[in-house]
């Protein structure tokens, strides 16, 4: 039975991943009087006049939004909020799982941006944090940017900045091992949609120097006809050496490839190309932009992809979990770049004394990784002034 | 310590009353892979395909939104969607508690009537059904009305039905006691808000044929300049012997008194000129529209109230819990005024032997109510086509 044989048949047993569960019991008349009528007026007056106490009576300051119109849904595309839910439930149970997160499944019936922010803006009242999920570009960037403008909660749309988050941890990483600094190494992010455009921008704040980013037509250069918006605000600030062309010219001499594009666009030969002990991240899925073996074969000398199966695997539970934890934590009312440097810092280091070329990146399953992550992400949040705590 | 600062200090306790856990232990990478990528891609296609089959693959088949914008929270009238979370927090755990329910509190940060409507109308994908609570009048009308119509899951305006639900169901059975039809009593329901409205609608729909509805300004009579629109509905439908004046005309020689207003509105006076073996429901919360000492003394044959210390407590969590699970158990489409009416029966006959003037309506802490409330529902929706299993 393969693991989609498989996943369906969980799915059908379980019929749901998650459930609310009650921390009151209401056995009798006077739990009734305490934890509803007439008693819990009494929380509801405070918070009508000091709305931050929310914090203190509700569950808001532990619960998270897990938002997706389902245009975008791991590689099935547009397939609508409904049939999306099983992801966002998925998500939703990570968040428990992995940093003790009540998040909540919302998926939408409508799929405009105004609809969408709307929408959010409107139930934010009832958590802590937004996490968008699965929303198509270039839509993603408007709903994230005016929402983090509307709300005074953090929202994260995890596809561009968990991605982003957790390929920098493992960047730094591979880099100290090839000996290279960030600030002069050439980097080439392969696909320009969400995912590329969010962690080309983490890269550079994070001290990065040479970014180019690459679309199916070739590389994002200023003047090219080809470029939709996102991508012209990008040209702005990559390729410094104003490279036209395709992958194969973005990747000659480059020291490392990030791939969040499609499957086998990474030839054994561009690898060739690429510069001594170079880093290749092909992050594509299910089948990545060079499988392993080949790149490996080809020169590579450290690499990733996205899958389990081999060693790096570049994870989102790597950040979102700590990312949110942290954030709740000191109930910060953003979250910066800042914050996202911290957190891939802070992943980076936990691999410690195990960092070699097959362990870059922490296990999903180490423990540890959540509340490092969440403690660097609070720390910041403080330093930046975005913390209410 | 009064139950105020009781409830508050229980708030702090917990901050929050509800949780969010996992149904999927996520322990290792096959696990992972099965209950979140890649392999929840194939209960997404399922869905994109069938989208009933999320009832099988997802939690849809159980959960509710209880919705709220806080424009009329308990007695504490508009303090905003934030400060009435706690009640939507509670509101939430008593469906758990009473009905196996996974509900989630959602407050609202705007209270127009296109902004609550078009945000429940995106996020109902996540849900079983729709639970709007605490939403002031008249807007609720329109609210609930629109939504019926544009949503394929079942919308119930708690404040108004399950109070009707419950009212005619302690009705039916005072009436039984007292020996007398609900066609031929003569009702007056003091509160023609959106509770008031409701218990008219649903006692006519269970075959009353006189109702009366009183509000501040007077009896609820055609061509008062005073009414509202829902009221001109009600007045086309309700005082058949088209009354004018003000209570104290209205309840002359009527058979029942249902208060839904304000403390303090019916005198004993008023009671002594009501018909032989009346009946005096005074619901006006925490002070009743009389004290059932006071209209005992005045000659009332059963009296209830909503309040716990008293006999015969009208309280909505005796309706709302059976009817959603009634509702979910058959994937229904809609909550319909036969399945109100189905609810109110079921509960009525669940008194049994014990009816007595001091008990013509369940105990809340009955565990025979919800299964019994959600078997007629369920029955109900089948017949009329509303149910989907």
């Amino acid at each position: 039975m393969d693991v989609y044989e498989e996943s369906l048949r969980l799915h059908a047993a379980l019929r749901g991943k998650y459930e609310v569960r009650s921390l009151v019991e209401v056995k009798d008349k006077h739990a009734l009087s305490v934890a509803y009528t007439p008693g819990v007026a009494q929380p509801c007056r405070e918070i009508a006049k000091n709305p931050d106490s929310a914090y203190t009576y509700t569950r808001k300051w532990n619960t998270v939004a897990v938002v997706s119109d389902g245009s975008a849904v791991l590689g099935l595309g547009n397939i609508g909020g409904l049939a999306g839910l099983p992801v966002m439930e998925g998500k939703s149970i990570l968040f428990r799982e992995f940093a003790g997160i009540d998040a909540v499944p919302i998926v939408l019936s409508g799929q405009s941006e105004e609809d969408i922010v709307k929408t959010v803006e409107m139930i934010a009242p009832s958590f802590g944090g937004i996490n968008l999920e699965d929303i198509c570009a270039p839509k993603c960037f408007a709903v994230e940017r005016r929402l983090k403008e509307k709300l005074d909660i953090p929202v994260f749309h995890d596809d561009q900045h968990g991605t982003a988050i957790v390929v920098a941890a493992a960047l730094l990483n591979a880099l100290r091992l090839a000996g290279k600094s960030l600030s002069a190494a050439k980097i080439v992010v392969c696909g320009a949609g969400s995912a590329g455009i969010a962690i080309a921008k983490l890269l550079l704040e994070s001290g990065a120097g040479d970014v180019t980013l690459v679309d199916r037509q070739g590389i994002v250069c200023e003047g090219e006809a080809w470029l939709t918006s996102a991508q012209a605000e990008m040209a702005k600030i990559t390729n410094p050496g104003r490279l036209r062309g395709a992958l194969a010219d973005a990747v000659k001499g480059a020291d490392v490839f990030v791939g969040v594009s499609a499957p086998r666009q990474l030839t054994g030969e561009m690898v060739r190309s690429m510069a001594e002990k170079s880093v290749v991240f092909a992050m594509a899925n299910p089948e990545p932009e060079i499988y392993p073996e080949e790149a490996l074969a080809a020169g590579a000398f450290v690499v990733g992809t996205g899958r389990s199966d081999f060693p790096n695997q570049i994870n989102n539970v790597l950040a979102f979990p700590g990312v949110f934890r942290g954030a709740l934590d000191v109930r910060a009312k953003d979250i910066s770049e800042g914050m996202k440097v911290a957190a891939a810092r802070a992943l980076a280091d936990l691999v410690g004394s195990d960092l070699s070329r097959d362990c870059v990146i922490p296990s999903p399953f180490d423990a540890r990784v959540a509340p490092a992550v969440a403690k660097a992400v609070a720390e910041q949040a403080k330093k930046e002034g975005l913390a209410r705590i």
